[in-house]
C-alpha cells in the first residue's frame, strides 16, 4: 500500500421537510470571524466519520444529534471527494482553522432525509442546535460544497420519486389531494394541471380515500386520504411511474 | 477533530459489457493460498484513492489501467462502508495480509461503467489484466462484499435506464430493434413482448432508423438504427421514460 496521507471521511445531511407551501432544508448558522467582522453563513448538518461505526449509523446519529428523532427516512445518494472542496473559499478555511480542524482533505458521503415538519421533534430543533428550515428557492451563501450537495439531493429526490412514492415521508399521515400535487409542484418546480393530477391518483391503488375530512379550514374542508402500505408493496410495476 | 485512526478510501469499478446474449461484468482472477492449496474467486478492478487525486478521476484511472480506455461512460452509484466489509470472510483477511494491505478499515466508492464489448481495447484486456467477462447471472464465489455492490450497481443501472436511454454506451453504433430489446431484457431480467416493445420504440424520437440492414448475418438481415444525441437533448420529459 502506498504510503502517505489519507482523507478524512465524514457524512453530511439534506434534511427535506414540507410545510404545505415550500421545500424546505433544515440548516446550522455558521459564524465565521474575518478580521474581526463576523460573516454569518448556512451549512448542512454533518460529522466525520467514527472510525467504528457504519456509515448509515453515522448519518443517523447527525439527524439524532440535531433532531432527537430515530427512524427517519434516510438515503445515501452521492459522495462529494473532489481534493479542495473544503478549501475554495476563503470563509470556509478561516472557519476551519477556527474550530481546529486540521487542512487535510475531507470526502463527504451524503444523504437526504425526509421528514414531516409539523412533528414536535422537529419544530423544537431550530432552538436546540442553532439550526432552522429554509426554503429551497431562498438559500444564499453556504459553506464549503453544500449548495453542490443540496442540488444533487433534490435531483436525487425528484428521481426516486419517479418510481417509489416515498413523497408521503414529507405528508402527515391524511392528506388531501392538493397537499399531494403541492408537494409535487415544490420537489419538481413546475405548475401541474389540477384535473390530469386527480385522475392519475385515483388510478393508483395504494393512495386511499378515507371516510373523513379536514377540519379547522377556513375554505371547504376537502376529503383526506392516506398512503397504504399495503396495498403498495402488492402493487404492479406500471402503478409505481410517477411521470412529472 | 477526534484523535484516532481514519478508515482508508477506495474506489470500485462494475464494469457492465453486452454480448447480445447476457449482460457481463469484467472480473479479476484473485489467488489466494491457504496452507498450500490455492483459492481463486474474482474480484472487481479497484485501488485506493491517491491523496491528491479526485474520486472521479480515481475510478477513471482504474478503468484505464485495466482496459486502456479513456472518457468511458462512469457512473458513481453508491459508497459501501460498514466497518467490517472486507473481513468478513477467512480467505479475505489470508489475501489482505498476502498484498501487505493493513487491516484497516476501507470504505469503498463504487462506479459502474458502461463498455461496448466488442471494442479492440477491451477485447485485449483479458490478456493484459486476468480479468475477463462473467455473465452476470453466473457469477459464483466473489471477494469482500463485491457481489453486493455488483447487486447495487445493477439496480442504479435499471433506476438509469428508466429515464435516461444510456442502454446505447453498451451498444454498437448501429443496431438493431432486436438487439435493443435483449439488451432491455437481460438488464431488467425480463420477457418483453416484441411488438409492444417495437411499438414504444417507434415512439420514441431521438431512436431513428437508418437507409441500411444488417450484414453478414445467417437470417433475413435486420434494420440498423442509431441513437440521435441531437434529437435527445431536445425530447420532452416524458419521452424519457421507459418503464419495464
Amino acid at each position: 500500500m502506498e504510503e502517505g496521507l489519507i482523507p478524512y471521511v465524514s457524512v453530511d445531511c439534506v434534511i427535506f421537510g414540507f410545510d404545505f407551501e415550500k421545500l424546505n432544508v433544515l440548516l446550522i448558522e455558521r459564524k465565521v470571524d474575518i478580521e474581526g467582522t463576523v460573516f454569518r453563513d448556512m451549512k448542512l448538518p454533518g460529522d466525520l466519520i467514527r472510525y467504528d461505526e457504519d456509515i448509515d449509523a453515522s448519518a443517523s446519529r447527525v439527524l439524532f444529534e440535531l433532531t432527537g428523532m430515530k427512524n427517519i427516512y434516510l438515503e445515501q445518494f452521492y459522495t462529494f471527494g473532489s481534493v479542495n472542496r473544503i478549501k475554495e473559499k476563503t470563509r470556509d478555511i478561516i472557519w476551519l482553522h477556527s474550530i481546529d480542524h486540521p487542512e487535510e482533505r475531507v470526502i463527504t458521503i451524503a444523504y437526504y432525509s425526509l421528514v414531516k415538519i409539523e412533528s414536535r421533534e422537529i419544530s423544537e430543533a431550530k432552538i436546540v442546535n442553532n439550526a432552522s428550515w429554509h426554503a429551497i428557492t431562498e438559500i444564499t451563501e453556504l459553506a464549503f460544497d453544500h449548495r453542490e450537495i443540496i442540488d444533487k439531493a433534490l435531483e436525487a429526490l425528484r428521481n426516486k420519486l419517479r418510481t417509489q412514492p416515498i413523497g408521503f415521508e414529507l405528508l402527515p399521515v391524511k392528506f388531501t389531494i392538493g397537499q399531494l400535487q403541492k408537494l409535487y409542484e415544490v420537489i419538481f418546480g413546475t405548475r401541474l394541471d389540477k384535473r390530469n393530477f386527480r385522475k392519475r391518483i385515483a388510478s393508483i391503488p395504494y393512495i386511499v380515500s378515507l371516510n373523513e375530512k379536514q377540519k379547522g379550514v377556513a375554505h371547504k374542508p376537502a376529503q383526506l386520504y392516506k398512503f397504504d402500505k399495503k396495498k403498495y408493496s402488492r402493487s404492479k410495476t406500471e402503478d409505481l411511474y410517477f411521470s412529472v
